[in-house]
């Protein structure tokens, strides 16, 4: 059984791009958190912006295991592919792919947490990005 | 036994921090890189701004992983750790450690490459690299 | 007299924000980069990763003169306007806006030059290049 | 007359180079922020971090006026000269020059504003921040 992915395609600037010509490999993570921001705004329904900077709702990383398997130049499109791999009371953990037309350049397990930013402590995931996480995780088939 | 161990401590800076206050997680990674670089030209004795530079060897990442124990505020000294795990005909294994005033902050398992930049392929680690590689490796202690 | 005006709206992200919950000002400039790329790319139809990457034309910046009105928030929606003021033999003297929903946020004025990247000096801008940015500064009113 | 000079030394890195080999240039404002950072805590005595972070006193630039002269490339150091020109009710004027080994990489004029982090308002400039200021301006000759 799959879950809902979320796509999104970037293409490969300058400034991603270090004196090798190819990404650096931070700038991957710079970019996936575009991809979660955006999974949240449109994927998931509830506002990213709002919720860290409104309701002070952080979503800071605890576990990033990455492997990388081709380098990516300055002038490609990549695509990064998002899928849930669960949702724990405080805890969600991704699985993501990046793609270039010749095959994978990346693929990754990151674990965000949820936290008050007001006291930098771990807190249950609100009800309304619970509920929409367990319909996104519950959904098959890619996202519309 | 124990390797020696490079060591550095940076600041946190304003520009490292996201809208939490705290550490946006890819600035680690671009201060392990800086950390890598004067590992490299301070420890080793391998200038890595030439090693790129002039002699065309890339240094790419091929597998990063990594677990976050605690946030890193703003004005807050960090100190990285590295440690080299083992040393391959192709690829350096490392582990690196960050460590706060009040704990640790993360620890990961970084892969790097040898790879020649003029045909992005991976190369055999250069002798002399190898050389002062197996010297680190072997030594026992805190370096000088 | 106007000339084409190039123009490119951009979401506010988490990873331009700083501790103030603000784009932190430099970022301004790695997005402007992206606008100068996706201008030459889609504007001139001059493909600007060919540009640098295989023909080794450098496009650095020599003079960046910003003025600042209002702070960028997270979330928020903002859009960059370029205009080519001056095409020289060897630069190009772009005006470009920021404007968020409220209202100005930057007005910056950038003169880029050409250079060899094989020589890191100067050269006069190539003939393809020229007439790209002649057609466009001779036209008028929004580009398509 | 002359006021004190505060001056910092940075290696450059990969991580400051685009695929041109050389400082891709809003990293240079990245690091001035770092200097500017420095200087208040170091030079001036009052602690950014505390400042920014507890204190809530902001520090936008309003204005970047920025000529360059030269590129810096991986691994050159580059030294950041930073002057008063002029300090206001909120705000700040300082002139800087970056120099690398063999002359002049940049210079720059920037205008900081001092502002309430929690209104986003401009405020005057508080009194400790004010009173050092002013010593630091009516010094002469380079700062300890």
């Amino acid at each position: 059984m799959t879950t809902a992915i979320f796509s999104q395609t970037i293409p490969v600037r300058f400034s991603h791009c270090d004196p090798a010509g190819i990404v650096f490999f931070p700038q991957y993570f710079v970019l996936l958190n575009g991809v979660v921001e955006d999974w949240f705004t449109e994927g998931l329904g509830i506002n990213y912006a709002h919720l860290i900077g409104q309701r002070l709702v952080g979503l800071p990383t605890v576990s990033l295991h990455c492997d990388f398997s081709a380098p990516s130049f300055m002038g490609d499109s990549i695509t990064f592919q998002l899928q849930v791999e669960r949702v724990g009371k405080r805890s969600i953990t991704l699985n993501v792919e990046c793609l270039g037309a010749d095959g994978p350049r990346l693929k990754l397990r990151q674990v965000l947490v949820t936290t008050s930013l007001s006291k930098h402590q771990s807190i249950d995931i609100p009800n309304d990005v619970l509920d929409a996480l367990n319909r996104w995780h519950n959904a098959t088939g890619a996202a519309p």
